[in-house]
């Protein structure tokens, strides 16, 4: 979920367990005490890796960034899809861009209303390595409301026609291949693929970002969707440990005429994700709404 | 804020400036890149480090770990402060237990109501420190307002008696000299120095660190004051950047009966804090109130 630069390490050996992370923007690095490397090949778009570490559980570096780790890929999974599934009336079908580590697909089963699941992942490779490596995450991925489309994203989204009550877009960040998926190309095809209530969701990296890396997407995301809500949550092992998301909406507002009763018995089978954490959630700290001219 | 582990560090070179940081239980290690080494001393009580950053600004490390930098401190001072300040009718006086930077009297300074602060801090080489290279952070230590005690904070809480609005525990971990002030002794004095409506607050760890650190803390608060209530705010620079403070009251309840005009006119002059932010703050996520018992 962040910039793509490779992370010096130390030798591995048995006696010294080497350490495994992401250097960030070349002026951040944070590292993880690793025991074993369990998976490392290339795929035709990426590096794939996955370890085990001591301290997050079992961790996916793609391209040397973390995508997700055991011990705190629930704060994330559960963000970007529960507040905008309690926020729409009746969720049925979800298109999920990305995502291929199946959590998010995971997390909008837990909604009984949804019928069909469509995920959209450009990289096979991750998919299968991920149903293998990291069962507890991938584990929805099987089941039978799920349609994989192994392909390009933005593609899929383009042929597509008033079609999903939800859109979570569950990219990288917006440097290579997941650029795209930041443009307002790409964010008119969103629009067009959802039915005339739809929200979408997206990832907009950290708040501690620089305000030229965070305005822009903001900027673009208004001039399309008439409702249009970042929020946040806290996720250690992502670059500064804060992140946001944005509730792009046609219709309906992301704290208001909430579905409660469905709320509160999600709210059971969830780690990060409550009642109280959905609004807070929409609560941004004075720096960030100044980053975004909303202060 | 976090144990004590020295940092394996690149070699310093114009060309290849090296990388500062911390690492946490020896299993999570965060580094940044600095420009410079201001100043690196033994006190009587710690190591000192001061260095320029090239992402989140000047730093204060004590015995390697990562105290305050320029770029994240306001959230964690902010934040210390301003939800208890807010939540008493008419704060006059207040004591800092630490908080050597100065950082947490420079919040306290913006309530007007305050005619009083002590600052007991037992490192008087951290004071002198941030005055010379962090002054934006230690600007009010020189407030008439102020009196700074050197010395042992325990003892300057135990002769003290019904004297304080409020104390504010600005202090390291729960390890080494910082650990007497996670003790139910420390805490029972801190009760006695309180007026009968007094407020304390405490740093208390990250959510994410391990139940076993987070909850005897919680159950000594309870076993003291009638009102315990846990809250949270985003550090990047903090173990993972995610972080709480606990509200401990005699009488006033946190996220009710605020000083409204009071909270509009301070937030003009926070970054991180705002009446959003304020009530946000305290909506806990499932994790960590299972942790604690909460759930």
């Amino acid at each position: 979920m962040s910039s793509n630069q490779s992370t010096p390490q130390q030798t591995e050996s048995p006696s010294h367990p080497h350490w495994v992370g992401e250097t960030y923007q070349d002026v951040i690095q944070f590292n993880y005490r690793i025991t074993k490397t369990l998976y490392h090949q290339r795929s035709s778009f990426q590096d794939i890796k996955i370890v085990d570490s001591v301290r997050m559980g079992r961790m996916l570096l793609l391209d040397d960034c973390m995508m997700t780790t055991e011990a705190d890929e629930f704060v994330y999974h559960e963000m970007i899809t529960h507040p905008a599934l309690i926020a729409h009336p009746k969720p049925e079908s979800v298109l999920i861009i990305g995502g291929g580590d199946g959590g998010t697909v995971r997390e909008v089963l837990k909604h009984p209303s949804v019928q069909r699941i469509v995920l959209a992942e450009i990289d096979g490779d991750v998919i299968n390595v991920c149903k293998e490596y990291l069962p507890a995450i991938a584990c929805g991925l099987d089941d039978p409301r799920v349609t994989i489309e192994v392909g390009d994203g933005f593609a899929y989204v383009n042929k597509t026609q008033a079609d999903f009550d939800l859109i979570l877009v569950d990219s990288t960040d917006p440097v290579g291949p997941g650029q795209i998926l930041f443009s307002p190309e790409f964010y008119q095809s969103v629009f067009k693929a959802l039915k005339p209530d739809g929200i979408m969701v997206n990832q907009t990296e950290s708040p501690f970002a620089q305000s030229s890396e965070l305005k822009p997407i903001f900027d673009r995301l208004k001039d399309i969707f008439p409702i249009v809500r970042p929020y946040t949550g806290s996720i250690p092992t992502y670059p500064f440990g804060f992140w946001s998301w944005t509730f792009c909406s046609k219709q309906y507002m992301p704290t208001i005429n909430l579905r409660t009763d469905a709320q509160a018995e999600l709210s059971k089978h969830t780690q990060y994700y409550n009642a109280g954490i959905h609004q807070a959630a929409f609560a941004l700290p004075n720096f960030y709404q100044r980053k975004l001219g909303l202060l």
